[in-house]
Order: structure tokens, then C-alpha cells, then sequence
């Protein structure tokens, strides 16, 4: 028995060395409380105090009194970091972005939001790279506009107008992307204390960028065609949110799509209270045909839209819009110059100019929409021999948000999936009222080797394991509105 | 009589309509009001006032009652827009930056804070281009880690060491602008009704950004060694900011470098009050020689360090950094993730670190640091013979802080260059207080035309013209703090 603590504790030491040695812990960083190291660990707390006493003993870590204990300092090894999963991240709405930012070369995605970059294109960006090489220097090495790049200005302006919105190019912002679109949105419109309105489930980064906000967030019941009409108008009457932020074109975690009726309700509703709709078209590119627009119907009174190039060009140039009422607008380029000097790289914004008019992006679009589909299909019938089910079949896009089997809990299996790695978007990181914990949210393009498979049908057919509690909910979310007092 | 007010009027009109035309007013836009465009085109209300109704009754404008005159809407056509100085923007912590990012290709620009785009290394950023097209896929189509690039975050971290600034990569954020950076550290720390202190004259942009968190502003005098340490001290006694914002290397508007003894006497009282330093480390590339530095000298206990690439590299290429304690890097890193999906283009930080990395660019910043020395001479001479002379000379980088002669007001000076083509930099937009109206920031890279000089001379041998009180102030950055109701 001592034999085996001792044994315990020597795993739970190398654990810490391999985390250090790996950079997943720097120097100078906190190391996990005891408690949640333990649970992590599945060993007893008295073994982590005794490993960590030991490893402070060999001078690898060190106490601070009343703090933790921390990774020592000294100018660390500037060597390639090892990226490994983040075991100890609580299951808040910043667990799959972190993960799926930040997950290592060795990872599977299919809880990540976005495409390969092998579904990308490819081609089209490395002739724009190539051109842009020949570029006039401002282009190169000036700032762009205060609004950014004219020409991607004019060219979402023709977007626009085909689907029947009149929008000039001076109504619209380039932003850093489609994240920081909103978050500017935010800025303007909400103070601290006010209420947001968002969907459940809802893209969880939503929930992030409101709690950065410091906003009351209320989540209204989402359907196969949008948001529940009775308990939309039912929430703006009891909570008075100012804003509600959605999905255009096919919602995110569902893949569902508004229909045209539940549109004109929500949009009526939205006059009635005097609250401002953001859509988010960011999925535009992956719709087959086109859908209500909440901005088109509204023509930009109380709706703004907002999008990016992230989901079908590429994530990495990074650039989102704004379209809004003029004076709302003007408001925002003046937010933007005070909290980023300006838009979008003019150097990103020639990328997506060249891209998106290359004869070819059409036919990527196509091809995607036919790969997507493929892969759909493929993924659906390979989750039903696990007893995972769509909740619907999307007419498009990566998503499909499935039942697990059994009543089991979405978050002990992702857990269970980042040991195996892999990365999974459990869904209680979309619901604000926590109520999707038997839901998963996977992408279909992210699902191509059957290690996916062999891995979560291992998980699944393994008996549930408790979890520990405490460790979800709102405590990581809490660092954000309290930050750390400014003490030596 | 008469017969002129009728030309008086048409004059107005013309202007509106080719302000329309020309796009600086678009649909929807409200217009000056009637006071502020009588002001700026020197006629009377009444004249202004005939003028909108007229141009009301052909529909190019329309009034909303209670409201004010707006540009009649209808699709906006998509030609090229031909961006105007915009005459009637107030003197504010806005008027420089929005004047300089919109410039037109006939504006001369003394007044911006940046090099010409052929002062930067044109062939290093080509070639990272071409060898960027041949980059993995994952470079160009997906989002890069949460803290952006390791391979930059290394080469900023050996950049430190070689300043005494032992920094791990992973205690490096990068960003997507030095704005940004600052913009997430305000989140972090700042609340509402808090107070920051700047220096004075000090950056305008940090107090636009410190607006829009809503936060009290305090201004310290700025010595030629730094700000005054006795009047540091009483600020801290008497308003406890929590958060100090200042330049390292080279102040912006000054070109002053901070004392040893200066900063050694602000850390102490610092943390005497436990007051958090942000150092903006953005001119660093400009110094000939190492200066005192806050994060070397504290050791980023309480010192937060940031910085970019956009004065020595490139402006186009946008991407900034935060160097902070391992705990507030970790909550920032969050909030850059929940405000903006994470951080800087792979793209971005690709060309970056192919730039530094280039064997030229070491070359390029002695270059720059010869280049800007002649500029400086040939600047102050040409500028001493127009009776504008510089507070002190630089060590470095493209800034001179000068006084106007005959107690010229810097804000009319500039207000009748812009109608010269001419973008300045007055005064009163560095000035918390406002004391600075007799000053005006000159950027001797942006002066190798001689029209500057022409320009500049015919307008202080002019007798100074009366300005309209009120259109200064903070009434257009109170747009920021108190946003547009949602009304349809």
C-alpha cells in the first residue's frame, strides 16, 4: 500500500515534469489547486500535497503562501513548445475554443467550429500571396482606411444587393474579424447590467464575448425554424433586453434555418420592445440556397449585420464586417480607432479581394457544398451505429448536433475524448440554461479518420464515470468581470 | 444683397452636393448642424438654413423632426469614393487619427505618427510574401494558437532577455494591434468610473480608448525626462488610478526619453499605491541606443509590456503584443479569445517573423535611424525659419513637438491646413488639460515635400481667424459613452 502511494505520487511528480518540460506550464505560472489535480489525476489530494512538496523540495516549483504553488522562474529553454490538451480547463463556454485553438499537431477536431485548411482555397489564396508580393508599398506597409479596403467594401455591397439589400459601401466597417464585429456592437449598445437575448442552444462564443460585457444573458428555447416565437416575445416583455444576437443562413450548433414566418414574428416583436437584432452571416458561404435575412426583411433599421471570411476562405486572414444604419456606423469607425487604430490589414484585405474574385471561388463553393454533403451523410450513418442521432439534417454547413445514447453526459464524455485526444464541443457549452448536457455538436469535416470513431464508441461503450463537481459552471468565467487586484 | 445671399446660398448647396457625390456624406448621414456648417463655411445660420430646405425640396436631403437633415437614402452608387478632408470633424483626440487613415492620395500628412510606406523594408516584406505562398496549408486557411505564433513569441522573448527582461514565450499574447493590446488590458483591469493616469501631452489615442471604458482621465506634466515625478506622486495620492499609461524609448508627442531616476521614483510610487504600468514599447525600433525601460526595471511585476510592428516594419501588417505576469496573461489571453476569436493572422505573424528574421533587417533600422536623423535637421531648419521651434531634439524617431510662434492657436492652424491639403497635428488632441493649444506635433518623415513648408508658411504669416467656441470639447467623444437609443 505505501509501495503504491509512493508509486502515486512518483506519477503525479513526472506528470508535472512532463507538463513543464513541454511548456504546457511555464515558469512563473500557477500550478492546478490541489483538489482539481487530484480529481484530474484520479488519485487522493494527500498524494498531490506530497508531490508537490517533493517537486518544491527539488526546486522544480515553488510555494507562494496563501497563493498555490507555482512553476519556477529562470530563463526558460526557448525550445519548440509541445502543445498538450488542457485536462484541468473547466467545461465553460472557453473549453472548445481553447482547445481547438491551441490543440497539438497529434489532435482530431470534431467539436472545433471550422473546415480543414485542406477544404480551403488553397490555390486562389497562394496566387493572391503571390500577386500581393507585386503590390503598390502602401499597400504593404500603411494603414488602410478607417473603414478599410473600398474595394471589399463595394464587393459585400453587390453581396448585399443581391439578396435585396440596399447597403452602400460607406455603411459598411471591415472589422478583424467577424468575433470583434460584435464585440464593437457591444461596446456601443450595452453598458454593464444591461440584458442580451442569444439562442439555446447558441453558438457559445456569444455567451463568452456577453460575460466580457458584464450583461445579463437570457437564453430563448431555439426550434427547427428558429427562435420559439411565444417565448421570444415572452422574454422581451419580462427581461427587456437590448440586443439579441443570432445565426443567419444555418444556425449554429443545430444547423437549422429561420423560417420565413418565425423571421417576421421575431422581427416584429423586436420593434414592438425597441431591441436591436445582430445577425451573424458568417455562414452564408455553406447555404445551398438562400434563407430568410433578418437585415433584408428589417433593411437595416434595427438589425446589423455582420459576417467574416473564417468558414469558407480561410481563418487565418483574419477580417469580419459591419453593416449598419449610417449613424450607428459612424459611431462605430470611432470605437474601432480607440480600440484598434483602424480595421483589417489592407494586406489581409487584397488577400480575400483576390480570393473572392478569382473566377474559381464559385466552383470552390460548389465543390464544398457537394464535399459537405458527402460527408454528412458519411458521419450520420457512421454516429447511428453508436446510437448518436441528429437532432435534424441541416440543408448545409459542417454541424450536426446530435443525442448521445443512454442518457449520457456530454461532458464526462469529451473529457473521457481529450485523453484519447480529441476534441469534442459538449453541449452545455452552447446552453445558457444548461439543459443540452446530453448533446454533442460534431463537425463533419473534422471526422474523416476513424480514429473519431474507434475512440468515441470505446468512450460510449465504457460504463459513465461521476464527475467531479464544481468545476464547471461560471468560476472560470468569473475571472473576466473580477480581475486579480494589482498586488506585487 | 440680396443677389449675394442667393449666391451665398448656392455656394452651401454646392458643397453638400458634392460632399455627396464625392461620398463623404452618405445616405442616411446626418449633416453638420445648421450652426457648426455656418461656422465652418463662414456664412450666416440663416443662409445655412435656406440651403437645407432648398436642398430638401429637390430631396437630396431629407429632415427628421426633433432630429436634424439626413442624406436622402436609395442605393448609393458603387463608384470609386473619393475621400475629402472632412472640414467640419471638432478638434478631439479622433481629429488626427480619422484625418490621417481617410487621407487621400493629395494630402501631405506631418501630422500622422507614421513613416512612409518607402521607409519601410519593401523587399524583406516581398520576399516573406513569396516564400509565404509556398507556406503549409494550415499557415493560410486556419486559425493560429490563442496566443498567437510561437515563432514570434520566441523572437520577442530573446529580444527581451537582451534587456535584462526574462519572459517566457508563453508569457507573450500576441494581438492584432498595439491598440488591441492595450484595449485588453483595459478590459481586464478597468471598471467604469475608474481613473487612469496618462501623461500630459501624452498619445490622443489613449485617451480615445480610455473614453470608451468610461473612465476618469488625470493628466501628469511631461518633463523632458519624464513625467514630473512630485506631481506623479500627488496624482496617485489624490485620484488613485489604478492604471498608468506611458511610451518607453521615445515619448509620443514629445520624442523625450525618461530619466533612470524618473523611473525608478515612478515604480516605488507605483507601487506605493499599487498602480499597474502599461509601458508602450512601440518606438523602440527608432532608438540609437537603449533607454531606461519600467518592465526591465520591475521585472513584469506590476509593469505590463506591449508593443507592435507598425512603426519600423509595417503598419499594413497588423499584430501587436502584451508581455504581462503569467496570471493576468492567462485572463487576457481568455478575453482575447472571447472578444475576437483569438488572436493575430498566422499570415500576419508569418510575414512578421520572415521580416525580422531577414539578415536586412538590422540594416534596415540603422538605415531608418540615418534616414530620420538628416530628416530631423532639415525639418527644424526649415521650420526655425517660419518661427516654429522644437521643445527639445529628439533622440530618435520621426517626431518634433514645437511651439508656434506669436502665441498662434495649433487648432486653427491646423483647421485652415486641411483646407491646403494639409493633415497637422495640433496641440490640444496630446492635452488632457488642454494647455497645448500653442503646440503641434510635426512628423519630419512625412515633410520632404516642400508644399508642407509653403503651405504652412502662407498660413502662419495670416492674420489668425476668430474660431467658433464649442465644436472642440468632448462632445464627440461622449458619442462613444452614451450611445444612439434604438429607435427606429
Amino acid at each position: 500500500m505505501e509501495q503504491r502511494a509512493k508509486t502515486r505520487t512518483g506519477e503525479v511528480m513526472d506528470a508535472i515534469r512532463r507538463k513543464i518540460a513541454g511548456r504546457a506550464l511555464s515558469p512563473g505560472e500557477k500550478l492546478p489547486s490541489i483538489r482539481r489535480f487530484a480529481d484530474i489525476m484520479g488519485v487522493s489530494p494527500s498524494t498531490v500535497v506530497e508531490a508537490y512538496d517533493r517537486l518544491a523540495a527539488d526546486g522544480v516549483i515553488r510555494a507562494r503562501p496563501g497563493s498555490g504553488f507555482y512553476v519556477s522562474g529562470g530563463a526558460p529553454p526557448l525550445a519548440v513548445a509541445a502543445v498538450e490538451p488542457r485536462l484541468d480547463r473547466a467545461i465553460d463556454p472557453f473549453w472548445v475554443s481553447r482547445q481547438s485553438l491551441d490543440a497539438g499537431a497529434g489532435m482530431l477536431k470534431p467539436g472545433c467550429g471550422w473546415l480543414p485548411a485542406d477544404w480551403m482555397p488553397q490555390a486562389a489564396i497562394r496566387r493572391a500571396l503571390r500577386h500581393l508580393a507585386r503590390a503598390d508599398d502602401s499597400v504593404l506597409a500603411d494603414y488602410g482606411g478607417a473603414r478599410g479596403s473600398f474595394a471589399l467594401r463595394r464587393l459585400l455591397a453587390r453581396q448585399f444587393a443581391d439578396e435585396g439589400l440596399a447597403v452602400g459601401p460607406d455603411q459598411i466597417l471591415l472589422t478583424l474579424s467577424g468575433t470583434q464585429a460584435i464585440d464593437l456592437i457591444c461596446r456601443f449598445l450595452l453598458r454593464p447590467g444591461d440584458t442580451a437575448l442569444v439562442d439555446d442552444p447558441g453558438y457559445f462564443n456569444f455567451q463568452a464575448l456577453l460575460r466580457a460585457h458584464q450583461v445579463r444573458i437570457v437564453g430563448v428555447p431555439y426550434t427547427p425554424t428558429g427562435p420559439d416565437p411565444a417565448l421570444f416575445a415572452q422574454a422581451l416583455e419580462q427581461h427587456r433586453p437590448r440586443l439579441y444576437i443570432t445565426n443567419s443562413a444555418l444556425h449554429n450548433p443545430t444547423g437549422a434555418t429561420l423560417s420565413p414566418q418565425t423571421a417576421h414574428t421575431l422581427l416584429n416583436a423586436a420593434a414592438a420592445h425597441d431591441l436591436v437584432v445582430v445577425e451573424d452571416d458568417i455562414f452564408a458561404g455553406f447555404e445551398p440556397t438562400p434563407s430568410p435575412r433578418l437585415a433584408a426583411l428589417d433593411g437595416l433599421t434595427r438589425v446589423i449585420r455582420i459576417g467574416s471570411f473564417s468558414k469558407t476562405l480561410s481563418a487565418s486572414i483574419r477580417c469580419g464586417y459591419i453593416a449598419a444604419r449610417p449613424d450607428w456606423l459612424e459611431a462605430l469607425v470611432d470605437l474601432q480607432v480607440a480600440t484598434n487604430f483602424g480595421g483589417p490589414s489592407p494586406v489581409a484585405t487584397e488577400i480575400i479581394v483576390a480570393a473572392l474574385s478569382d473566377g474559381s471561388y464559385r466552383k470552390h463553393l460548389d465543390g464544398l457544398h457537394r464535399r459537405l454533403a458527402r460527408a454528412r451523410r458519411e458521419a450520420a450513418g457512421k454516429l447511428d451505429m453508436l446510437g448518436v442521432r441528429p437532432w435534424l439534417t441541416p440543408r448545409g454547413g459542417p454541424h450536426l448536433w446530435c443525442r448521445l445514447p443512454d442518457g449520457r453526459d456530454a461532458a464526462a464524455v469529451a473529457r473521457a475524448a481529450l485523453r484519447d485526444s480529441l476534441i469534442l464541443a459538449p453541449g452545455n457549452v452552447f446552453s445558457v440554461s444548461q439543459s443540452a448536457d446530453g448533446f454533442m455538436r460534431f463537425n463533419v469535416a473534422q471526422m474523416e479518420n476513424p480514429r473519431v470513431y474507434e475512440a468515441l464508441g470505446r468512450i460510449l461503450a465504457a460504463p459513465p464515470v461521476a464527475e467531479g463537481a464544481g468545476e464547471d459552471a461560471g468560476d472560470h468565467a468569473s475571472r473576466l468581470t473580477a480581475p486579480a487586484p494589482a498586488s506585487a
